[in-house]
């Protein structure tokens, strides 16, 4: 199982992305998708805290895969990595240097079609 | 005045990035964002119509940008072009070939502050 967890400093982004990806590639139990956009409180902004909430959800996964749009996004991300106290799961997390929608997209159809970690990878290197 | 069509099969995605863009660049008379996300009853998908609709709502801009993310949001946004009947309208149309996100935030950026089409298109390959 792997999971995907896509941050923007906006909800309405990573909210659409979610629904767009689970609508097009269909219920699949190869992959979680997790909307963590927007500050705390729903507006515009990152949240560390919340992102690593998301990455501890994930926590049974063999893989979370954290797609992040702009700059503070992926500072936000970085520090949510940083903040994991568990080992185990930090080893799973990776961050992934792509476009948000379009590399979230490609690595969600490779994993939900039971793709390899490496053919995931290169699929999103692709985009 | 730089136009920026923002394209997906999701509005939300589209009207996120609309959202995002215009409370991080603030009001600019240098640059205008359409959110034409989403089929015309809002659900997923996409309308060449609508596109062309928000093409023609920006004809009176010096170049109009269109970011489109995944494969038939893409070939939506060609066919929109192809509908556009003035040839004057036609010809500031660019559909950028870039991360829709990244892309359309970037170039925002730079035509915020003025600066010119090469420096714009410059920007967005850099992304």
């Amino acid at each position: 199982m792997y999971s995907i967890i896509l941050v923007s400093h906006s909800k309405k982004i990573t909210d659409g992305i979610k629904e767009m990806i689970e609508e097009m590639v269909g219920e699949s139990d190869n992959v979680k998708i997790s909307s963590c956009g927007g500050a705390d409180d729903g507006r515009l902004g990152t949240n560390s805290v919340a992102i690593l909430d998301c990455i501890e959800a994930s926590a049974s996964s063999d893989k979370i895969y954290i797609f992040a749009d702009i700059g503070s996004a992926i500072l936000s991300a970085e520090t949510a990595i940083d903040l994991i106290d568990d080992i185990v799961i930090q080893k799973k997390v990776q961050l992934i240097d792509s476009p948000l929608v379009e590399g979230a997209f490609a690595a969600a159809i490779q994993a939900s079609v039971g793709s390899t970690e490496e053919e995931i990878l290169k699929e999103i290197e692709s985009v």
